[in-house]
């Protein structure tokens, strides 16, 4: 057991432990300007439109016998309360947030009015006129807002103890073990997330009962105790069980958290039968299904996976939420195994999922993370709730609102996700600009300053920070894409490091400093040609970054072909290539006998910038698979 | 006016008028078959299906006031007992058929006693615990379902005159008249079928009122009166009035059937803006809008097209529906200008939508029409009701089983869209055996034997059948697709003729053949390069036929890649061509740094079939479009 760390995710076994927010601080940099925003901006936008829509007001409803049957928001909205209070939690941890403090009280005691004297906490079922309680299990979201609650007083438990919201969660996580235990309804909710919140609520407070309910809700799952619906049980992950499925299918939010699920009981049971599984899974996935961003669902109608290779760009989803839970999955398989090939898709997913939804003012966010935009989309004045998930441009708020809060929530606990440690040293994961304090198990003081602007550009220095005369190893994460990546140690030259794992065992000296150079010249990425839907094109990357192209760069994106031959160069955008506008003469009919005529320009210079600014100024048709022409 | 047509489509101005059944008589071929099966095989198993799942008991509860809220099927089932109705109807036209002319009788009569007494006809609104009617005009289809009725009663009405179901559908007319008339409610209904129902049926009656409310429904559509929902109002056509729109948009077949009403009423109205605004909208919609094979509808989500060049093969929707819906518009669109582009589509959309949808037996249907099959869909014993649709495999009924019906009424009535006259003579569009007799307005006595097995072969003889002392003039449609076609006359010699019409003077006399022989070798067909989802492909056509390959064919089928520069080569199937397996290594990370290492393997020859028989070996995988390699 590792005692005492602030972080969202601590096994009680494993390889590696996460350093919490207590010792890690992100000082500043890519990260830090984006955590600010979500401190001074984002958490209290979320609460706005939360009060402003009546989704806080449903739980006064409930406390005060008012409900009706014209209760505003989805049923999961109770949900957003929960990841709001997550995300402030967090904060407070993070930084000691006064407002974030107050507002975490402010809520809780809201939320604590409408839970019943038996821990049943809902504001959409089981009061008044409202429907029985778990009448609807496939769309109800009972117990998936209860996980989120739980979620929540995991992070109240480790950033300040055992408060009100920890008390409430504790008394809904007994609700849901009596009434859905092995004596209880046999049952499962229709989309996973109490599974994820039991598991790690249990670990926290060491109640392993808590444990066990979510290990008998993951081996429920998969025999098709939910009804059929139109888009079929893949779609909530009732037709196959977990042990036995070879591949993520159906809608990736809930496959990705039930996932994450079956990490921790696999590692708390000791399960590696499960764990396999997840592997595997995860590897085909990962292989087969998953966008160059790591945005993951390549369907809209079912917010979901398709089959192997099935990745179009225009109609990529890539929902926000399954990137957040993609990072949960992934760290999760790396606390487990220790493998950094988690890690490396994390990285991918970060800069380019969770950087891409929130606007640099923290106040809209993209749903839908598509990798081509054909009609710019209409720009909206920040005052209305989009009804859609996808539009083209950031919106304030959704109908269907789960990513923002999904968005604060990691960043909030961003420093969680940073570094580890195990009994002989440091591995950092993610580079930011950061100070990292602690111990190892038997002492060793291990204290170093990251000194970084990366992605900006790729030099990585970390300062030691404090003299420890018994060695220890310092483990860096050398990016999968940074072939010709080198490190130069106090005074040395520069020799090259593989990707992998960069360890460095010595007694280190406070003020020595390495110093990781990624490689950050833009370079061309290649589709697997399997991937029908982007043969015949090109990505350009730049370091953890994908490349896109806007129509606010370029008149006439549609037609731009590229010269693969000349590869990608630096500019300050980010990258820049050779292209040329060749548009199709066009006709009555887009099938021809021969080659379709096409009027070739001069080439030119194309810049590209990162995926994640697109559409920061203003809306724009854009591009990640760029075609290319060797003509 | 041109009296006594049998036809779904009859308008009382144009530079043409469709022969009907009476004139027309297909005697076998490829359609011909089809029609049996269909009379034989499909209406029965419509009828029985509808019987089975309770939505012809949904009559008989409304009569017998024993309405529930279990009411079996969708708030559009009626629509099906309707469509089914005009197919009835059609065929007794066609045939004589004495069983469907007791299937008319029997379901006309349940119809009857559900219909309240001022005309207003529906199962599942405004009785008894019902919602009240016209309370979900959005969702609720309960004009739709009118539409319906009023097309069925046109089938009625013009093969058999006026009976109980065009008495029905008379009341049913003048409600819809009185309650959503120029002082009644200015609403619309969410699925547009009433506006084209309305306008034959006015057309039918010479009752314009009928024409008229159809206008005003048309004219009141795209100005937001219907709740916006999360796909957006352009899903059921209520973001821009027609008049003002450029393209198709939203749910295909919703788009269609509006589009066909908007050409009824512009004929009948004299409204040249109006039909100019839908030639428009057809041109850019089929440029940039269609696939190959004439399907519609390029997304899943909302059943409805996507943007200019979205048009993925695997997730290509393409519904059975739309493609009947296209065939109303494009034949409209013909009647109303004469010009073979629309009929070219139409043959088109005949022989890879139509003809695909019904299995050989008659008894299983898709509904989804995709272009690419990643994986085989899985068995059915024709036995469940397919709760989705796509499937990979033909069902035997949906849960929203629109697509038999429809193909059920197309078949009985296809010989409705064969062929026109005008004040000089014949016009021939769709080339299958059959006899055609008629006379010109002024007398002359047009009857010709057309003999063929196209598409088997490209020969298609037209025999003259009768002298006629003064000339006339005889029409040929040759396709687009049909360069090189060539015509011999009477004992003559073949002499070229090009794509278009081919059109012939003369006073003919009985026994003279004129044989158009069209080029049947396959050919490669290339789709514009602004199509990204098919770049790096080529398609194989066969005169009007689109070809795949099928998994059954060719294990391995994902990793095939042809050899674009030899041309395909006739095969019993249908052609071939030479490919080989070039499977990726595959990988861990699908995005590489350089060319995807790539095993090819030796050549060999790649059988091609039509798509319309695809999967009727058993399900299969299954590519229209195949990538190319030049290496």
């Amino acid at each position: 057991m590792t005692e005492g760390r602030s972080v969202p995710v601590l096994p009680s076994y494993g390889p590696v432990r996460p350093l919490g927010l207590g010792q890690v601080s992100i000082t500043g940099g890519f990260w830090g300007g984006r955590q600010a925003v979500n401190a001074t901006a984002t958490l209290s936008h979320c609460e706005t439109w939360m009060e402003r829509l009546g989704w806080l007001a449903n739980f006064d409803r409930v406390a005060d016998g008012t409900t009706a049957p014209d209760r505003p928001g989805w049923p999961f909205s109770d949900s957003e309360v929960y990841k709001l209070l997550e995300a402030l939690a967090w904060e407070t941890g993070r930084t000691g947030d006064v407002e974030a403090e107050s507002a975490i009280k402010r809520l809780t005691a809201r939320v604590a009015r409408a839970q019943d004297p038996d821990g049943y906490l809902n504001t959409c079922f089981g009061h008044g006129d409202q429907p029985p309680r778990y009448s609807d299990l496939e769309g109800g979201h009972e117990l998936y807002n209860l996980g989120h609650l739980l979620q929540a007083a995991v992070a109240r438990l480790r950033t300040a103890g055992e408060d009100d919201l920890v008390r409430i969660a504790r008394r809904a996580a007994d609700h849901v073990c009596r009434t859905f235990g092995e004596d209880g309804m046999r049952k499962i909710c229709g989309h996973p997330e109490i599974e994820v919140g039991l598991a790690e609520f249990g670990r926290a407070l060491g109640e392993d009962r808590y444990v066990e309910q979510a290990r008998l809700f993951l081996d429920r799952r998969g025999r098709g105790t939910l009804r059929d619906i139109p888009l079929g049980r893949a779609y909530f992950q009732d037709d196959i069980p977990i042990r036995q499925a070879g591949v993520w299918r159906g809608h990736a939010v809930r496959a990705l958290y039930l996932t994450a699920a079956a990490v921790d009981v696999a590692v708390e049971r000791g399960d590696d039968e499960l764990l396999g599984a997840v592997e595997r899974q995860w590897e085909r996935s990962v292989a087969r299904r998953t966008y160059i961003t790591g945005g993951m669902g390549s369907r809209h109608q079912d917010e979901g996976f398709g089959e192997d290779w099935e990745l179009p760009p225009d109609r990529a989803y890539c929902e926000t939420c399954a990137g957040v839970a993609s990072i949960m999955v992934s760290w999760r398989l790396h606390l487990a195994t220790g493998d950094v090939r988690y890690t490396d898709l994390i990285e991918r997913t970060l800069y380019n999922i969770i950087a891409t939804s929130p606007s640099p003012d923290g106040a809209a966010f993209f749903y839908a993370n598509p990798l081509h935009q054909r009609a710019p989309g209409k720009p909206s004045d920040g005052t209305e709730v989009s009804p859609r998930a996808e539009a083209g441009v950031r919106a304030a708020w959704f109908d269907v609102s789960c990513c923002p809060t999904n968005v604060a929530r990691t960043l909030a606990s961003l420093e969680g996700y940073l570094a580890t440690t195990d009994d002989d040293g440091l591995q950092i994961h993610q580079y930011a600009p950061c100070a990292i304090r602690t111990e190892l198990p038997d002492g060793r003081r291990v204290a170093v300053d990251v000194e970084t602007d990366y992605p900006e550009t790729g030099t990585i220095r970390v300062r030691i920070a404090a003299d420890e005369p018994s060695p220890w190893t310092l483990s860096l994460r050398v990016p999968a894409w940074a072939a010709g990546a080198s490190v130069i140690e106090d005074g040395g030259r520069a020799r090259p490091v593989g990707p992998g794992v960069l360890t460095l065992r010595r007694a280190f000296r406070a003020g020595e400093v390495i110093t990781l150079e990624l490689p950050m010249r833009p370079r061309f990425t290649w589709p697997d040609p399997r991937i029908d839907a982007v043969r015949g094109c090109v990505a350009v990357e730049r370091g953890p970054e994908v490349l896109c192209v806007e129509s606010r760069d370029l008149d006439g994106l549609d037609a731009l072909v590229i010269d693969p031959l000349l590869g990608p160069q630096p500019d300050p955008g980010g990258a820049r290539v050779r292209g040329r506008l060749a548009a199709p003469a066009g006709g009555p009919w887009p099938y021809a006998s021969g080659a379709h005529p096409v009027a070739d320009g001069e080439w030119f210079d194309v810049t590209l910038r990162p995926y994640h600014s697109w559409a920061q100024r203003g809306s724009s048709s854009m591009r990640v698979w760029l075609p290319f022409s060797v003509r």
